[in-house]
């Protein structure tokens, strides 16, 4: 069975996403992670993203799992595949593999392509042809290919034919405006795979809201490749998401379609992706949302006491997700004791401490704060109740390297057109107060350098910091520039990178706040003592 | 073909939904016009707020095409249905129908009701028989019905036979842990009717995400009550929802189960129930999301221009929603023409100014822009090209209301821990050179406010102008604070909603340009001239 990724394509094409090639590169590593086996990563030659997402992924990604997968369309009507500009840079993208998209609705041939069914199927049969002859792997997507089926089944099935006698190796039935169910996904495919014979594949689209029933109905009438995006991503409804497919797959179909131990990375790996195309994960997603196993007080929760098999499909850390009762705490006290053995920090043994860890978590999500992407400014929370010890009323030794007296940033447009970002610093540290002032690109930036001048000489280590990744997300989206606003700043020494999270109820304030936080967890990281 | 919502018992179960009797009152108003047959209100005697429900909806509304259904257990083991008191509340609550939920999987009535199985046949036969004799019509839930299914088939057809001979109008096969996929529905509903002869139903949960597929896998196989929830609102995942359903079975399977024009209202009524449950409507819902036949890729918009048939499943218009044309740089000119055409500018004729926006849109997301989310920005460059005439050249009208001099925002930490935020603009309007300064709790905020001070009482159209929405993108998300910042802003006056869209290196700046464009935009809305 292929489970083929199309996020960094079709995906791509959902309303609100935008992904820069370096935001590409990261949704291409998480889904080798994952386990998938191909990873349709764009459309070479036609927009320069695409290609040069290819060259990158080359040279900096080494996949473990996956292959990439460049898409493209059959040669021009009336030319050759060879001299076909397209088809070049589909070659030239150096991807192992290459999906074409064909057409196989004869209304869209003649309306669209503007060319007749029969040299339709030459396009067809000279591209793949010549991608086969230059060593490359070759799928082909027939676009409407359950419509066209409905209109002209003997041509839609010539194209089937047409593309895998050519040497296509999977030929894939396309539901491109989405609007098939399942038993008719189910007739046609049975019908397409007796009378032809190819190994086919399925595309759904969402538009019915049965994507992920249509692709299971494909692989039930004998589909062995399936077109999938994380998370649904896909132009307007989406495409068939990848994660139900998958565990659908594995858990009520028995088959193994992953490397050992990744379906339990599904619901991080979900969440991950999201938060690269800077979208909320859908709380209610099937198996990988945070209320996929969350139950309600009342008849269901007295049953689960009994068994929790009771009231679940699965047991939910086959995916990494897991149960939540909504009257009590989201952060239980197993999840912080397994979060502080993930972190080296055991708390088996205190059961005050990790009441009360759970109790600040609980109050700082109640704010805002989210350390599900903040590892480092969890630990920080962690070592601070972990210093004040099993009593919580220690507070002797020093945990921070230096403290805030005050800051302030000035953004100015002047009337020359330019900015200016100018930030200043008071800060202690070693009994020594500490002023600096900076510029920068931006307001945070400008905070940025005048922490490092205020600081460097003291804490030499900082030199190798490097702020790697910024995120803002505006909270509580109803109320305009009023709102909460959390940011997640990523940082690296070279050698590591860690995250940490700041809220507050502007974004500059906020950032300062994940500013602090990433600097103080680099010196502790880098072995420094706390001075403060 | 019965249409049976639940979305007032089992779609409140919803992470995040707290329905009060007025918010259930105005649901209940809606499902009437869209028509459903069978509207369940809850249980009345389980908690206060259903048992006032009832009481209410009674003698407020008058329906015009629902049944009020009253859900409820079947009696306690060992006592009768006529001294049950839940069971007399049922009666109480004055509803026609009764929906009796009843175990069917033998592992529930030995671990939750820990009672016998002949008993919970009993249980069945006694309560629906008692209910019948009052003069109220049954209809029999069976809860975990697949699952018990698969464990003990005997005992579950047992079940259905025993509601069915005691008088219940329809058993309805619930996948209460939502667990199943369509082809396991179909085979187990075309068995059990076979083997019953009792009229079937079908409650779906969408753990597996298959919930609308695995509603029509039942109506395959011969059910003729379908339960659902507006938007799929329920527990866990969520329950089947109703609009697909109700779309497929009017446009896919041709049958009639709405009154007259109702189906044109479904998007409407879809959104209108997600605004009383205090819920964003789903972008990315079937058929009624705002996305449903948003078209983004230049691909599909060219041939969309041929005939839109080529790229949608079904006419939006049916549904009540409608088709949209995405700005992207993935579009080209024919999907400009279009969007222009949505907005109420023909570009029709004019191939040079469409090639002269194709470039600046493209310019401009390179730049960091993006235009789908932002059609007030897009405006706005539609209208500054159009002035220019078809040359190019010309720039004579006034297009803006305000000239900007300089700005600044200042963000400062005091010793205290308290924050300010200030902010200062310099404009010039109508020969007037403008200086304000204001406060706010954050530095967009400020700006914001200094803005409106300084122009309101040249523009007083400004003051009905309200911040709506506000999202910030860092892009280029591998180059920590260095990056491109881009801010979308909502922005409304109590009539209408507009969007737009600043880019630059720092979210302040960025704000601001996004804030010019909606201050401008809401302007022009409002009839008023331009004066620069």
């Amino acid at each position: 069975m292929h489970i083929f990724d199309t996020t960094l394509r079709d995906g791509a094409q959902r309303e609100g996403i935008n992904l820069s090639v370096a935001d590409k590169l990261t949704i291409a590593r998480h889904l080798d992670d994952f386990g998938v086996g191909f990873i349709e990563g764009g459309w070479p030659g036609a927009n320069p993203r695409d290609t040069e997402f290819f060259a990158r992924a080359r040279e900096e990604i080494t996949f473990r799992h996956a292959q990439l997968v460049a898409f493209g369309a059959t040669r021009r009507a009336g030319g050759s595949a060879a001299d076909d500009l397209q088809v070049k840079a589909l070659l030239d993208s150096g991807a192992p593999v290459v999906t074409l998209v064909a057409k196989a609705h004869d209304r869209h041939v003649e309306l669209a392509l503007r060319t007749t069914l029969d040299e339709n199927l030459e396009m067809v049969r000279d591209t793949v042809s010549h991608l086969r002859a230059q060593g490359r792997r070759v799928f082909v997507d027939c676009e409407h290919f359950f419509d066209g089926y409905a209109a002209n089944p003997a041509y839609a099935k010539a194209v089937v034919r047409a593309a895998s006698e050519a040497g296509a190796d999977v030929v894939v039935l396309c539901d491109t405006n989405g609007g098939m169910l399942p038993a008719q996904i189910q007739a046609v495919t049975a019908t397409v795979l007796a009378d032809t014979g190819a190994r086919l594949g399925i595309h759904a689209q969402d538009d019915t809201g049965c994507a992920v029933a249509n692709t299971l109905a494909a692989v039930d009438a004998g589909a062995t490749h399936v077109q999938c995006t994380a998370n649904g991503y896909g132009e307007r409804v989406g495409n068939a998401n990848l994660f139900p497919v998958v565990a659908a797959l594995e858990l009520k179909y028995g088959r193994t379609v992953l490397p050992e131990g990744a379906l339990a990375e599904m619901t991080r790996i979900s969440h991950a992706i999201a938060e690269v195309v800077n979208l909320t994960p859908s709380t209610h997603q099937p198996y990988v949302g945070v209320s996929a196993f969350a139950h309600k007080a009342g008849l269901h929760a007295s049953a689960i006491k009994v068994d929790p098999d009771l009231y679940q499909h699965i047991d939910p850390e086959l995916v990494g997700n897991r149960i939540r009762m909504l009257v009590s705490d989201m952060a239980g006290r197993a999840s912080i004791e397994l979060k502080g053995k993930e972190l080296g920090i055991d708390l088996g043994g205190d059961r005050a401490l990790v009441g009360r860890v759970v109790e600040r978590v609980k109050e700082r999500e109640l704010a805002g704060y989210s350390y599900e992407a903040a590892d480092a400014s969890f630990e920080l929370l962690l070592r601070d109740e972990l210093r004040r010890g099993a009593d919580g009323a220690g507070d002797a030794a020093p945990s921070r390297f230096f403290r805030v007296e005050s800051w302030r940033a000035i953004t100015e447009n002047r009337p020359d057109g330019t900015h200016a970002n100018e930030a200043t610093v008071k800060l202690w540290a070693k009994d020594e107060r500490l002023l600096a002032t900076a510029e920068g690109n931006g307001p945070v930036n400008a905070l940025d350098r005048a922490l490092r001048v205020a600081l460097e000489r003291i804490y030499p280590e900082l030199a190798k910091f490097a702020l790697r990744d910024y995120k803002v997300r505006i909270l509580e989206g109803r109320s305009g520039t009023d709102s909460t606003t959390r940011v997640l700043i990523s940082t690296g020494d070279g050698d590591a990178e860690w995250s940490t999270v700041g809220v507050a109820e502007n974004v500059i304030a906020a950032s300062w706040h994940a500013l602090e936080d990433a600097y103080t967890y680099g010196l502790l990281r880098a072995g420094v003592e706390p001075a403060e």
